[in-house]
């Protein structure tokens, strides 16, 4: 298994996409040094995007958090979230009536932005819930599980209606020691139960790199051979990045441990065309 | 598809066991007309048993219910619960140390008896968890779903230690209109966060009419193809009932409706050896 | 459930997108009367696509059997199959070595286009298999299922190449009365037994449906919410098309029967836009 | 990760369940030494059986194995094959008509002696396939995969009758490098096409085990405590023992490696009580 420094890497391509959580930033923040790598993109006149399996807040907001802490160059546009799928489904499928949705009211920003009429399922009323018209899982706080879960299986009873997975992620960490389930998690647990089949959006579903390589290609047209896709995860940034045709760098800094990373290369067949030990160029 | 008498039935074997819900109760208490049934297994020295996955409540507990309906004759030692594997499992594979669990403190009787310190895991402290060695999935009220299922996902990454799932159901009926998730259903959920192997108790695991089945031996010895399981779920009464090689009879007054029970049959490949409106006897 | 005529439906917008199998033709050659079909999409201006699972065969082999039976309008470039995206993948993904396929020599066409070196899995010796770079399943046919499957679970544990399945059905229909089993079924088992995962191409995924979309566009631009896309399945055609975001139509005249449509749309949750009898038009 | 030697370990037990493959034998015959382990075991009067997912050979030709290796202890008495619990089924439920079976003359052993109509699928006519009243899985040999396993998969179309597997391995090895496809994993792909519910036997399901203590009690009684599970697979071997309530020791002379065995216990969550190097006592 061999590691390259990420700068030589990076400087084979004209745009790259980056993961956000195990890549750019920790549980601590933003990695220590990653504005280097920023520099160096600018510097050389690489294009880059972050690709993240997020639905709980606006790209505005996502890009807030960069800008606070001083990754300026990090701004909305460069931010591409499966949320924004979501919202692109409702637009295009969900014509009239209501959507209900799992998650905070900050996550209702990718529903709202439609124009749809939205309801916290903490609001549905099961008595009372024939405009409802699709239900979107967004994230994983905003709701009361023991009562919320239940009334949803209740309702996708009631109601035959599209069900829409805005983040297929099954945990995320929040320390350094601790991880919590996703909305992912969630939903797949629902889809068992129900037995219905929902609608999924986020990595490694090649929809989530189409939708990232059309923005990009508003910038500037370039070929899936000048991509690359940098991420922690195998079975999300690298199998996807790996079935969209682009080239695929893992980063040891987040879910794949240096330990164990040729060992799980190994057994799941999911192979990226670099290993980097971070983003951070020294 | 024939619709045969279950006093038909019946008669022609000298144990039968039965689901509980949907066949000898539904969510408005035992179904009207059961007492005959049991008037005419008493009149034919036919032998019951009551064969549930429920871990919620302890036997005595369970026939408590039977009783305060009129029905006497199920008394705990008919009962044959789910829950009781897993105290048989502690008994055996976990001989120190405490043990967490979910559900009310009513489903912790199933460990006490044992004799373990068990503690729930809304009282479970991460931070102090080294004392832990066993965890246990046992009703799917008495905690906080959206701190504890976070805090057993942890727990499992803290602590290597088995899993034990107590009833395998992933909902269940809670009116004539709605159902709730069932703690099988948390559990898979957990088990496919942490990729962890769980020890699951409860029908079609043939296991479970094992333990039935010794059960019965101890009254009067009886071959196999003197016992007919009586169930309304085809992939649990009946496909388990099957595979340990007893004859089986499915009801249509619970999970499976008349308008779809050739359907499923036919979809399934489960096969019940009779098919009857319901256990009651006219 | 309401049935609606097809060319009402279709009257509707600017581009179709049909399924093949069920839907144009069966078992028996192509529908009788779907001729009629097609004059009334040229008389309309209404722009129509092939998008099929399917990599047995070229585009243009596949447009071949259209033009035999009289549906001249079908040529190669109104073909989409799963096969060009297989063929895609290579091009961009593998760029030297050699590439091992199941299927006969008409499906190999998918791989030689990209100028590889191809060698039939017939042909492959595992004691000189360094060179093999990638794996692809095009066809049940040509290949002796007992001695090869095994040999590709074997080269799998030799070398860590990518696996590339080109057709995810698990079966297709021979006869009115039988099927068998397709490529992606038995892709399916080798996944399961080496514990890999493999990169697949087909419907229900979005890739397809967005391959089919770029072709579209190149001959006019319209929006999402001006294509239809025409199944007779609802796991691939429907799910696949409501989830790409374009309206969808299910048509009875193939896997799904017209006795059990709404039992189906029920119990999957997967809602076609409109139900028709056939996608002939009277 | 403590290694402890088998010797020590085995004197705590009265009974000892040991797999056949990785266990006491490997490709190149019965493991070196493995005869000391045995002069043990009877000189410590501790009894001992062979539990092993195996349907390919009846028990006296498994035993005739070791027998002809100079492992003369290890008579039929001594075997308890997963292809015997499929017999036993096969005594209750199918009561008349043919048995269609997958394997060897030698597989259909486990079928003929419960005196059915044997027929190997080789030989079913689909056109007179209405007395086919099961289909038994038994061997990966003895049948064309190409013509047969198609057949099946119709046979299933035409008659829903009961599909029993009598071997849940998915593969095994064939020499020191190379593996097989196992019966198992043609079962499981011919049931996801299907989408039938197959019957299966074999560990780590707890029917395998309370067969082999069912026998081991004829012997003498003895408590689930004083019985000890020997194999080389925590999938199965040690799984399915834990589940059961014995003890079980893991053995690295098979599936599982010196090197990873840390790691997949700790993944998976599947943990033996003990770890031996081999089952050789030196």
């Amino acid at each position: 298994m061999e590691i390259i420094d990420f700068g030589k890497v990076a400087s084979r391509y004209k745009v790259i996409f980056f993961d956000a959580y195990g890549v750019l930033k920790n549980s601590r923040g933003i990695l220590n040094g990653i504005d280097r790598t920023f520099d160096f993109l600018l510097d050389m006149d690489i294009d880059f995007y972050v690709v993240t399996n997020d639905a709980s807040r606006s790209p505005n907001s996502l890009a807030d958090a960069y800008i606070e802490q001083g990754l300026a160059v990090i701004d909305s546009s460069k931010i591409i979230s499966s949320g924004m799928l979501a919202t692109e489904y409702l637009r295009l499928k969900v014509k009239k009536g209501g959507v209900a949705y799992l998650g905070t009211e900050a996550s209702a920003h990718y529903l709202q932005e439609v124009g749809l009429h939205t309801m916290s399922i903490a609001d549905v009323d099961l008595d009372a819930c024939q405009d409802i018209n699709a239900l979107v899982f967004l994230d994983d706080e905003g709701f009361d599980w023991n009562r919320d879960i239940n009334k949803i299986v209740n309702l996708l009873r009631l109601r035959n209606i599209p069900a829409i997975v805005a983040n297929t992620d099954r945990s995320y960490p929040v320390s350094s020691k601790e991880v919590a389930v996703a909305i992912g998690g969630i939903a797949d647990m629902i889809e068992a139960i129900t037995g219905r089949r929902f609608i999924k959006f986020g990595k490694p579903d090649a929809q989530m790199f189409i939708f990232a390589y059309d923005h990009s290609q508003r910038a500037q047209e370039v070929g899936k051979e000048q991509i690359l896709m940098v991420g922690d995860t195998l079975t999300t940034d690298i199998l996807g990045g790996n079935k969209f045709g682009i080239d695929t760098a893992l980063v040891l800094s987040g879910n794949t441990l240096r330990g164990s990373a040729a060992e799980q290369i190994h057994s799941t067949g999911i192979i990226p065309d670099y290993i980097c030990g971070s983003a951070v160029i020294n």
